[in-house]
C-alpha cells in the first residue's frame, strides 16, 4: 500500500522523485553518520554537569541560557538569538516531613512546585485516588492532611502519567476544599527507591492554598502500613513558595535553508528541569538530541531547502510558559512552521513516528527513513510534545517522535534524573531519528498541513 | 567421603544415629514448614514499620529494645532478658554540600557516622584510592578537601567492601595528616540511585576531625567530571557529633532445653540501624531470620536438648558494642555457647554453610539437612558475623550461613534500606536455614568446638 503510493507518486512527479531519492540517499548517510556520532551525549553532559539543575527563575537559569546560546554557536549554527519569557518565580528552599508520637520517623518528602512554605501538624486521612478524595463529604478534612496514596502504572507510552499528574495538578484544591490543613500524595512516579517526585500543581481560585508535597513510594508504603494500624499524625515543613517576576529566555539556533529559509522545521526541547536531579532525562536528554539532530544537517554540504530551528525552551515545567511565548510572538507565521516536532520524554528508543496530516507520500517517505532505526509508523498515535502544543492549537503541525517511557518515570521530576541514567547508544539512536526527520522534512517541499487558525475555546 | 563417615558413624554410635535420624525428620518437616511461614516477614514489616530507623542512642534506640522485648514474648519464648551497654552517642541533625562558582550546584552527601559537625570551604584534590592519599606528600593537602573516588565492586561474598569501608574508616584520618580540612568519599556502596551510604569513621589519636562525608555515586561522579575540567570549590555543612553517653541493652531470648539448658546454641541480629534508611536488610531481616527460627524450633513438640538463645544485639553500626559487651559479660561460659551464628549481610538467599570446626559427622549431617534449600557446604568459607566476633575471638565456635549479599550494597547504610527492597520468599529460606540449624545444633550433643581461650593480642 504505502510501496504504490510512493510508485504513484513517482510516477506523476518523475523530476521531485528524482530529488526525493538523493534527499533520501542523503538520509540514509545521515542516519549512520548519527548512530556513531556523540555530539547528543556530549550536549547532554555538558549541560547537566556545568549547568546542573536548573530551576526557571533560580541563577542557574540565567546560566543555562548563556550556556545554549555558546552551544548553538559552537556547534555551527548559522543564527542563534534569545527571546524573552517573563513568568513568576517559584522557590525551594527546604522541606521535611515527620510521623509523631509512637512511631516517631521521618518521611521522605518533596514540595509541590507552586506549594506555599509553612509547618502543619495534622492526622492522616488516607484516599486510594482523586476520585475517593473527591468523593469525601464537604468539611470531612477539616483540620487534617489529606494523602492521595494513588499507584501510576508503568507503561511504554506513559499513560500511566495523566491520572498521576491529575493528582498532582488538582489533589491540593480538592483537599482544601474538603477542608484541609496539608496535602500528601504518593509520588506520581514508578521508582522503587528513596526519590519523592516534584512537578507543578495549581491551587483554584479563591482558595487559600496549603502546604502540599509529594512522598516517594517506599515513604507512601510506610505511611500506608502505619495508618493500616491506626490514626497517624505527620509534621510538614515546608520553605518554599513564590518570589516575583523573573525573565528568563528561549534559545534559538537556525540552520539557514538554501532555497526557503522563511520556512521553517521546527525541533525543540526545553532548557529548564526540576531542581531534584540535574534534568538529565527532562530534559537536557531532549536539548542534546535536537542540538545535535541540526548539527549533524549543518555538516553536509549544503544546507537544506528550508530553515531547521532548535528551539531550547524556557521554563516549560511550571506551565508551558516558554512555549506559550513562542506561539504568542510567533501567531502571525504559523503557516511558515512547516512542521514542528519536541523531544520531551526522555532517552528511550524511539520506536513510532506519526504527524498531524500532510502529504501522505512525504510522510511515508521520512517514515521509510526512520524504519531502519526500529520505528514504525503509527496512525492515529502520539500528539504535539508540551512546547510546541500552544503553536498546533493555532494550527501548526506537528510530528511524534515516540519513545520508549517504561523507564522515564522512575527518573522524571525526581533526584535520580542524572546523566548516568542515559545509554548513549538509545540516545545516539533518537539524534539519528530527529537528523533524519529534520532533513527530509527541511529538504522537501512537502505541505505538512500548517494553517493559522483560531485556538480552541477551551 | 561424607557419607563414608556418616556410614562409620552409625556403625560405631548405632543409638545415637537413632536419636539423629529423629532429629533429621523433625528437621525436614521443620524446613518445609518455614519455607511456608511468615513469621520472618512479619517481624521484619513490624520493627521496620513501627519503630523505623533506630540509630544507637536515639529516642527510637529505646522504643526497639521495648519492641523486641516484647516481639520475643509474643514469639513464645521461655525466656526473655536484657543486658545493658553503654557507649558514646553520635547524633546527626542536617548535611548538606554544594559545588561553589561558575558550575554552582548541590551534591548529594551524608555524614559519616563519627564525623564532627562543622562548615568548609575549599578546593578539592580527587583520588583514586586509599593508597593513592597515602601517597600524596605530606602538607599536600593543606586547606584541602580530600576527595577519594574508589569505586567499590560488586560481589555475592561482598567481598568489595574491605576496600570500600578501609576508605570511610580509614580515609579521614590520612587526609588530616597531610593537613585537609575536610574529607569526601564516593560511597562505600554499589548503587546508582541518589542515596549516600553512611557508616562508622574513627580518627586517629591526637588528630583533629574534620567533617566527613560521602557522596552518592551519581554526585561522586559529577564530581570527577566536574574535576576533569578544572578546579572545583565545595562547601560542607554537617551538623552532627558526639554528645555524651547513652545505655541500651542486648535484647535475649531463649527457648530454654530440655536436657542440657545451661548449654547454649546462639543465634545472633542487631538491632540497631543507621537512620537514611529503615533498616530493613541491616538488620532487621537478621532479627526477623533468628526470633522466627527460635520461634518455629519452639512450636515442636518438645524442646530441643540444649537451649537456642537469639541475641538481638545493640549499637553493631558503631564498633560492635552490643557484641563486645556480651562476649565480655559472659566470658567465663565461652565453653557453653556450644555455636554461634549470626545474620547480619541483608535478606539474599543463603548458599553456603561452614563452621569454625566441631565433629565433622555433625557439621555434616546439618549440612545435609541445609542441601535441600540450596545451601552448600563450604570448607574454609565465611567466618564469625560481626557480633559474634568477639566471643569467636575468646574461643566460642561459630557457624556461617552465607548470603547472597550481590545486591546488599545497593541498600547497605543509605535511605533505600527499606522494607520493599525484601523478597519474602528469600528471607524465608533464610528462616527455614537458621531454623533447621539451630534445631540440629541444639538436639545434638555434638561438640562444635567452643574452648574458652585469651584473646590474640592484635
Amino acid at each position: 500500500m504505502r510501496l504504490a503510493k510512493l510508485l504513484l507518486s513517482a510516477c506523476l512527479v518523475p523530476a521531485l522523485a528524482f530529488a526525493d531519492d538523493a534527499a533520501l540517499e542523503t538520509a540514509a548517510a545521515l542516519r549512520a553518520q548519527a548512530l556513531a556520532d556523540d555530539t547528543a551525549w556530549n550536549v547532554v553532559e555538558s549541560l547537566t554537569t556545568e549547568v546542573g539543575p536548573r530551576l526557571a527563575g533560580s541563577e542557574a537559569d540565567a546560566r543555562a541560557v548563556a550556556w545554549a546560546q555558546a552551544k548553538f554557536e559552537e556547534l555551527g549554527y548559522d543564527r542563534v538569538w534569545i527571546e524573552p519569557v517573563t513568568f513568576p518565580k517559584w522557590e525551594r528552599r527546604s522541606e521535611s516531613a515527620q510521623v509523631l508520637g509512637v512511631n516517631a520517623q521521618p518521611l521522605l518528602v518533596t514540595a509541590l512546585g507552586g506549594s506555599p512554605g509553612g509547618t502543619v501538624e495534622a492526622g492522616i486521612v488516607r484516599f486510594d485516588s482523586l476520585d475517593a478524595l473527591k468523593a469525601a463529604p464537604a468539611g470531612s478534612l477539616e483540620g487534617k492532611i489529606a494523602f492521595v496514596d494513588y499507584r501510576m502504572e508503568r507503561a511504554r507510552d506513559g499513560s500511566g502519567y495523566s491520572h498521576g499528574s491529575a493528582v498532582r495538578g488538582r489533589g491540593p484544591s480538592e483537599a482544601i476544599r474538603k477542608g484541609a490543613v496539608g496535602f500528601l500524595m504518593r509520588s506520581a512516579g514508578t521508582s522503587a527507591h528513596r526519590v519523592a517526585n516534584t512537578g507543578i500543581t495549581r491551587f483554584d481560585e479563591g482558595l487559600s492554598p496549603v502546604p502540599s508535597a509529594a512522598l516517594s513510594l517506599p515513604d507512601a508504603d510506610q505511611l500506608a502500613r502505619l495508618l493500616a494500624q491506626g490514626p497517624v499524625r505527620v509534621r510538614i515543613s515546608l520553605d518554599c513558595g513564590w518570589d516575583g517576576e523573573y525573565t528568563s529566555h528561549n534559545v534559538i539556533g537556525e540552520i539557514t535553508g538554501r532555497e526557503a529559509p522563511q520556512e521553517v522545521v521546527l525541533l525543540g526541547a526545553h532548557l529548564d528541569s526540576w531542581d531534584l536531579g540535574t534534568g538529565a532525562i527532562d530534559d537536557a536528554s531532549g536539548i542534546g538530541i535536537t542540538m545535535a539532530a541540526g548539527h549533524l544537517v549543518r555538516q553536509l554540504p549544503q544546507r537544506p531547502r528550508r530553515s531547521i530551528r532548535v528551539v531550547a525552551f524556557a521554563n516549560e515545567e511550571q506551565g508551558l510558559l516558554g512555549g506559550r511565548e513562542y506561539a504568542r510572538r510567533h501567531a502571525t507565521d504559523v503557516a511558515r512552521h512547516v512542521i514542528a516536532v519536541e523531544s520531551d520524554f526522555g532517552a528511550g528508543r524511539i520506536y513510532g513516528f506519526n504527524t498531524s496530516g500532510g502529504e501522505s507520500g512525504a510522510v511515508a517517505r521520512i517514515a521509510g527513513a526512520l524504519a531502519p532505526l526500529g520505528i514504525a509508523q503509527m496512525p492515529g498515535k502520539g500528539g504535539p510534545g508540551p512546547d510546541i502544543s500552544p503553536l498546533a492549537a493555532i494550527g501548526g503541525a506537528w510530528a511524534w517522535l515516540g519513545q520508549d517511557g517504561s523507564r522515564y518515570f522512575d527518573l522524571h521530576h525526581n533526584a535520580d534524573d542524572t546523566l548516568d541514567k542515559i545509554d548513549p547508544a538509545d540516545l545516539a539512536q533518537n539524534a539519528a531519528a530527529y537528523a533524519v526527520f529534520a532533513w527530509l522534512a527541511a529538504e522537501s517541499g512537502a505541505d505538512f498541513g500548517s494553517k493559522a487558525k483560531a485556538p480552541a475555546a477551551d
